[in-house]
C-alpha cells in the first residue's frame, strides 16, 4: 500500500533545559556555524518553571552526533538535546475488548498517514485478533484472567522483548499498568480514555453519563504515568450529545471522539511535537 | 431601543406525565376538536422513567383556560398540563463580583433578543450597580459578608417580593444558596458555572485547571437544586485552549464560555423548550 | 465478527404530506386502532412548503401491510407512507483511488455499527481493491480512463444490477454522474465533498484554500441530484486548522473531516432520520 | 470601572522580512547584548513565498528606539521591524444598524478586556447612538443615504481626522469602502461578514442560507482590502443549526457567531499576534 513520505521530513533538534538568557542565540549559532538551515522554529518558556522548550526542522548535510554534541557543549550541563532525523518510530499497540481505535490506526498506518512503524498489537483477550490480521499484523494474546497482573505484565514485557519499542499505544487496553512497567516506559506510553473521569469513575460511564443528562461527550489521550489517569494530557475534545441520545449512542459519540483523539494524540507524539513540562504537556503544533 | 416580536410567536400546550397508549392521538383529539392548527409538535418518551413530554405550538384563536381543562380532561390525573401564551418572563438576576454574564444579558435583553423581561439585579457585592444602571436596571445590594447566610436569604427574599418573578438567574453569583431556599424556586433558578465540577472544585479553578494542563475549557448551565451543583443539567459547551495561555487566559477563555451557555441555556428556558425528567433535561431545540 | 443488534430496533413508520390539520390525530389513531405502542414520534412542518413530516417508532406485532394501507386511507391521497420494518439497507460503496472514507466505513461495517449490508465496491480505478478485499468485499473495477462517460456508468449500471442495492455511497467517487444515472436513484446517492464548493471550485482544493488561509476546514454530505454539488445537505463540519498547517496537513485534516461527516450521514440516511423537503433535509436525530 | 493591567505586560519585537540563515542568531543576539531577556518568542517561514514573521515578547529596561535600529542594522535592508510597548491602540468603530458587535465590544472595552482605547463610534445611521451613549461613547451620524460614497466617505475622514486612530473596526457596517478610502489604512482596517460568501452573495444571505439547507453557520473576521471580502482571514469559527431554525434563528446564530469571532480576531491584533503573509495571515496565539 501507499506509504508515508519520509523524504518530505526533515530532520529535527529537540532542546528543554531550564530557562536563561541567550539559548535561542546559543543554540541557532551552533546550526549557522555548521551551515544548517532553520525551516521552522518553535520556543516556549515555562514561567512557572522557567523551564525553556525549543523544536527546531533544519535542512542541511548534518552529522547528527557531532550536532547533539555541539549543542550540548553550548548549554547547560542538564540540558536535554535530542536530534531526530524522520524516522518511523516503532510502536506496539495493547488492547483488549473494543476494536474501535485498533481499527482506525490500522487503517492509518496501513496507508502510511502516520510516521510508525507498526509492529505488533498484544491484547489482553483475544477477540481482537481477526482485526490485526487483516492488516498481516501480529497479534499476541496476553492472557489477563486467570493470573495476577504481575504474571500478566511478565508476559507483556516477554512479548514486548522481542521487538525494539519505542512507544506503547493503549487503545482500549482496559487493564491498569503497574507503577513498575509504566517505570519502563516513562512519557512513552499514551492512553485514551473516555473523558468523564473524574465525574464518571467506576464502571459503566455511559450509563452514568446518560443518567446524570450530559450535553457533551469527550475523550482525553494521555501520557501513562503511575498514579492512574493523571498523566499529562495530550489531546481532549467533546462532541455533543442530546436527550435522544439512549446510552447506546452515548457510547457510539465515545467511541467516534475517542478514535480521533488518540489518532491525534499519536501523531503528535510521532513527529515530536510534544513535550513535557512537570505534568503537563507543551504541543508545538 | 428595539424589541422582541412576540407577536411573532405562538402559544404552546406543554404535557409531561407517564407513558400510555393513546396520549398524542388524545391531545391532538383535543385541539383538532376546538379548531386548532398545530404549527409544530415535539413529544419524547424517556424510555427508563416511562415519561412522555410533549410541546406544541398551535395557532388559532383558544380560550386557553378551556383548552387546558380539556387536555387535563383527556388525560391521566397526574398529568402536568400548561397552556403558555406568548410572554415575556419576570426574570431577576443574581450577580456578585464578574461582569461578564450579566452584561451579555442586559445586552440581549435591551435589544429583545430574550422573551424576558429582567426586572431586577441583586448583587451580593455592589459592584456591578453601575452596569445595570447603565441599562436602567434597578440594581439592589443584599449584602453578604457581615452577616449570616439565612440573613442574607432573607435580605434577597424580601428584595423579590417586591417584584413577580417567575425565574431567577445566577450569572456567577458566587455564594451557595440554601435548600430552603431554592425550594422556593423549583426549577426555576438557572446558574452557570465553570465545568470543572467535579474536577476542579475548590478555589481557584483556571489555577487549577492550568496546573492539570487541560486543552478545552468549558461551562456547564443548569438548574439549581438542594444539591450543589447536582442539578438537572441545560447546555454545556467547551472551547480549545493550549499551553500558550496562561490562567489569566483560559479564565477569559473561561469567561466567553460561560455566557455563550448561560444565554443560550435561558433562551431555552424562556421558549418552554425544556422539560425535566428526573434529573435530566429533554430539551426541544 | 460482531453485529450491530437488529432486534434492539423497532419498526418504523414514515410520512409526509401537504400540511392539514388533524394529520397526528388520524395517525395515532389508526396505530392506536392496531393496538400499537408509540415509543418516539418526531413530527415537523415546513412553514414555507406546508409540508408535514413524520417519523415514529412504535412496537407491538403489526401486519405492516395493513398498517401502511390504513394510514394511507386516513391521510390525502398524495401522501408519502412508508413502513420500514429494522433492516439492513443493502449499499454499494463507489470510490476512486482515496482510501480514507471507504477505510471507515469498511470497518464501522465490519463491526456492524452500521444498519447496512455493504454488498460491492466499485471503483474507476482498481487501487482500492486491497482494501476491500482485507474485509472480504467484492471490488469491482469499472475502468473510466478510456471510455465516454455513458459506457463508464453503463459498466457501472451492469454490475450493481447483479445486487438488490437500496443506497449508493459515493466515497470519494471523483466521477460525475450523469442526470440520467441520478434519476435511477433518486435520493438514494450519498456524496461527501469537500466543503469548499462554491469557494474553491476546481483542481487542488486544498491548495487553493492555503492559499486563501482558511482557518476552518469542512466537509458536506448530500444527496446525488442531476445538478452537480446542489442536492439536499445531509451533514456538515468543520475542523480548526492554523498557518503553520501546509497543504498537505490541511488535506489530512479535510480527509478527516470527510470521514466523519460520511459515516454520520449514512448512520442518519440507514435509520431513517432524513426526510426531504424540496431541496433541504429534515433530519430527526 | 475596571481596566486592563498593562503593567502586566512586556514590551514585544515584531520583525518580518525575507527568509535567509542566521536571522533568530542575529536578532536574538542583539536582545542579548542588551541585557534583554527573551520571555517567549514565536517564529515562522513561510516556505511559499521564503519570508520570515517573529514574534518576541521580552523583559528589561530597554531604549526602544536604540534597539529598534540595532535590529534593523543586524537585519536585510528590506526588513520590517517594530519595537512595540505595552499600549492601548486607539480604534474607532464603524456600524450600520445592527447593534450586537458594538455592544459586545463596548462591554469588553469597558471591563477593561480589550487592549484598546475606543475613541468614537460612527455610524452611518443614528440607531446605535443610545448604545455608545450608554457607554459614555461618542457618537458621529455620518449619513450615507442621501449622497455620494465620496461624500460620506470624506465626511467619515474628517470626523476620524480629529483622533489618532490606529485600527478601524467595521462592526457591522453595512458599506462597502472604496480603494481610496482602504488604501489609507492599510492592514488596519477589520471587518467581520457572514460567511457564506462567496456562497451566498447578495441580499438576505440568512434566507439563502435556509433555503440551501446548511448545518452549519459561520463568520469570518478579515481585514479589509481593495478587492471586496478577499482581504487576510484572522478568525473563522462556525456554530451548527438544524432544519428547525427558522431564518430569524439562523440570523441571530449568525450575530452570535459573528460576535464570537470579531472580539477574538480584534484581540488578536491588538496584542499584535497577527503577521501579514500576502494575502494569508500568521497568527501567533
Amino acid at each position: 500500500m501507499a506509504s508515508c513520505d519520509l523524504n518530505s521530513k526533515n530532520p529535527l533538534l529537540l532542546v528543554s533545559c531550564g530557562d536563561q538568557p541567550g539559548l535561542i542565540h546559543a543554540i541557532t549559532g551552533v546550526l549557522l556555524g555548521m551551515g544548517l538551515n532553520i525551516v521552522s522554529n518553535q520556543e516556549f518558556v515555562d514561567r512557572e518553571s522557567r523551564r525553556f522548550f525549543m523544536r527546531t526542522e533544519f535542512e542541511g548535510a548534518a552529522d547528527f552526533a557531532r550536532l547533539g554534541a555541539a549543542v550540548r557543549a553550548a548549554l547547560p550541563a542538564s540540558a536535554d538535546v535530542r536530534v531526530q532525523p524522520p524516522a518511523r518510530r516503532r510502536v506496539a499497540i495493547l488492547v483488549t475488548k473494543e476494536h474501535h481505535c485498533l481499527g482506525d490506526l490500522l487503517l492509518r498506518h496501513a496507508y502510511g498517514e502516520l510516521a510508525a512503524e507498526v509492529v505488533a498489537v498484544i491484547g489482553n483477550h483475544a477477540g481482537l485478533r481477526p482485526l490485526a490480521e487483516k492488516f498481516d499484523m501480529p497479534f499476541f494474546h496476553a492472557e489477563s484472567a486467570n493470573c495476577t497482573r504481575e504474571a500478566h505484565e511478565a508476559e507483556v514485557l516477554r512479548l514486548l522483548s522481542h521487538f525494539t519499542i519505542e512507544l506503547l499505544v493503549l487503545a482500549k487496553y482496559m487493564r491498569v499498568l503497574s507503577p513498575e512497567f509504566v517505570a519502563r516506559w516513562p512519557n512513552r506510553i499514551i492512553n485514551i480514555h473516555h473523558s468523564f473521569l473524574p465525574a464518571f469513575a467506576g464502571a459503566k460511564p455511559y450509563h452514568q453519563a446518560f443518567q446524570r443528562g450530559v450535553k457533551v461527550i469527550g475523550a482525553t489521550a494521555h501520557f501513562v504515568t503511575a498514579e492512574l489517569d493523571r498523566g499529562p494530557i495530550i489531546v481532549q475534545q467533546v462532541i455533543p450529545v442530546a436527550h435522544t441520545h439512549t446510552p447506546q449512542d452515548l457510547a457510539q459519540a465515545g467511541r467516534d471522539v475517542e478514535q480521533m483523539v488518540l489518532s491525534r494524540a499519536l501523531r503528535l507524539v510521532l513527529e515530536d511535537r510534544v513535550f513535557l513540562c512537570g505534568n503537563r504537556t507543551i504541543i508545538f503544533d
